[in-house]
């Protein structure tokens, strides 16, 4: 029996969320999850659907993109995944989809304001949107640089992956994590709700204004903050 | 066997409606019902979700928000809850979600005006929208002043709240009430299609008018007046 | 057994359809269907929510809103339903919804524009969006007087009621007719379709045109004319 | 035993998968699909509804549309399907649907412009939208000149047919096409996702740019050029 048995039991179910949770149509998506005791990761295959998708067809690789185990070709965007995992030792799990919404604020290369309550219950900041990559990147080592763009935005905007599980990457679409790859779904999912919310309301009110900070503090901070009191624990 | 047993079943079936009309996603919303003879009400649980959620999580508290039953922490805006049964003596049933198109009007911070029959077939006024909280009454006792602000607002507007059985919270989201648990989450399906038909009818044309005075006493009255036709009696 | 048995069936499964179709949530909508030799007609009770409706409650009525048989009230809409198989003697059933598209043009007070061979496959004209009733009418017979506003607007437009087979009332919503109940239902959902892609279309482009002449009577002939060649026959 | 059997069970499979992929109402859309050593294709019969369909009623006609097997009328648009097969020797299928989204843009006579990585996954190209056609044409042999239209529209954008799969009918809908009945549907699912996000985006942002030509280049090359490296091969 494989030594990866349950994370890619993980992976797999994971990964299964997304049609379910409407993320995505056919196979247009990937989610993976770490083991960071052994240093490999699962991720989905390529171009697999989700209907036929099996617990074993998931695909173990190191860091370095090297297949560990499995028989088919894994996701794509894999070295965008081990990219994130080696830079930031923190998170546990990656989703990557084509949500509508999301997507639609990705090709509108507009950063999601906060705009209400609904987004400071999960972040502090607007949801960023990476600028598109220069050409000489998106020719080299496309998906790797993916990585690269993803931590330059981080950099710039001076945020913390660990407060801020989101991001989109312009004229392409989202990319969330967490501490496992089911948390890794769950943003992806709120992300999406986020971003159809602000959509609205923009068009009910154009000059809506954005959370005001005594909110956005309050918020998070009574889910996520030292005397939180959201959930159980 | 627990002497709030059919209150906790009343408060239990009403949450699971909120996921099946598609009100929220993940532990986005509560719903509590009170039981005015015995001074209680029960409350979902804070962050649960809805999948997992069974009757026996439902917690019971008096009005002070002292839990008299129930191993979980109830609702973390269950302090809204208490706040509005304790003022408002007619409502059996308080609901909380963060629905979509209600939620896109709560970030516009606009009222949704009446422009048609369905709506006047509920109420008669425009669906208010209370202005976001001052910073130091969030920074106070939040929940506890949510439920001020609606006071306020259905004060300042001169608004009743036995016909007018919803409000929207200016960056937040939607409460709704009625005679008991069911009603209340009733007004949250019917708010959440009142708001997305104006949205899109203020879309199609922006200068659309309100209903004129004579259709909305019609249609409220044929319903809610005291020579009502509508259903059965 | 009552004599009645077949029409109320008919009736009973056409009401049916509206919530699987997504046309009404609650009990938005009524759908009635005529039975010409007897001159009465079958519709759904007012207030009854879909899931508990059975095809005993229908109740039975003559043209002149005497109920003939059935314990329930019958919908509040009934005088406009009685209204219309009175003047317009070749219609066999009649639908009613709060269908979300459907309201938010009739909200707008605007014609829905034929702008594809979607709608001239169904209809060769606008779909006409009657005037909200004037003030005294609304204080009379107001049911009775929907009927007359829908016969007017027809009057007006020069429209016939054999090739255009929905209306929307101002500030309402719409109503749809058929041979039968089940071609009703099937012009509501036509209609919903309809008004989404129009709102869409004028989204996208505000000055996309109206469909060309040519067009209209092509589609429309293809499946309505003399030598049509859609469907079997 | 019909030797076209396994031709009308790949048609009758391809056309049940329209309205589970909630890409029509009703009797609205067609598939067929080809057998090229037989000079044969397979379609649709007209007017029939998705419910009762069986594989059984699927015609069988020659490029010249005669029929040559199968009890009902073929679909009414049969000779758009038939002057494609005949032009463009490398398809297998053709879907026509009137999705909403694609029918908006259709109607909008706009194409789709080519604004993420989702679209440029698929083809490189704007989506384009075919001018209404004249007069003339409409009254003459329409569905074979919709056919004729699409050549147009091909040859004056000079466009390949095998690399953009799919075209609007200015005011009517869309028509996709593939290797075989499912890629047919498979693109007509992918259009209306295409649609849905280009409308959405450009509501966001009226004046987000296209796709830069480097991502264009890159994300179509991973999936459909000589190195691709998506998908199990």
């Amino acid at each position: 029996m494989s030594e990866y048995k349950a994370l890619k039991k993980e992976c797999y179910e994971a990964n299964m969320m997304l049609p379910k949770l409407d993320l995505v149509i056919y196979t247009f998506g990937n989610v993976s999850c770490v083991d960071r005791r052994k240093g490999v990761f699962a991720i989905k295959p390529s171009g697999v659907p989700y209907e036929i998708l099996k617990e074993d067809d998931i695909v173990i690789l190191d860091f370095d993109n090297n297949v560990l185990e499995g028989k088919m070709r894994p996701s794509s965007d894999t070295k965008t995944h081990s990219f994130l995992y080696k830079n930031w030792i923190e998170i546990g799990g990656i989703s990557h989809t084509h949500a509508t919404y999301s997507v639609a604020w990705a090709q509108s290369q507009m950063d999601i304001p906060i705009m209400g309550t609904t987004h400071a219950d999960h972040l502090t900041e607007d949801i960023p949107c990476a600028p598109p990559m220069k050409d000489e990147l998106i020719q080299g080592d496309y998906e790797h640089n993916t990585g690269q763009q993803i931590l330059d935005c981080f950099n710039d905007k001076k945020l913390s992956y660990q407060e801020v599980e989101m991001v989109l990457i312009g004229n392409h679409g989202p990319f969330t994590w967490g501490k496992n790859a089911q948390k890794a779904v769950y943003n992806s999912k709120v992300l999406e709700e986020l971003a159809k919310m602000a959509y609205i309301s923009l068009q009910i009110n154009p000059k809506a204004p954005r959370l005001k900070d005594a909110l956005i503090k309050k918020h998070y901070d009574r889910k996520h903050g030292k005397n939180s009191y959201y959930g159980q624990n």
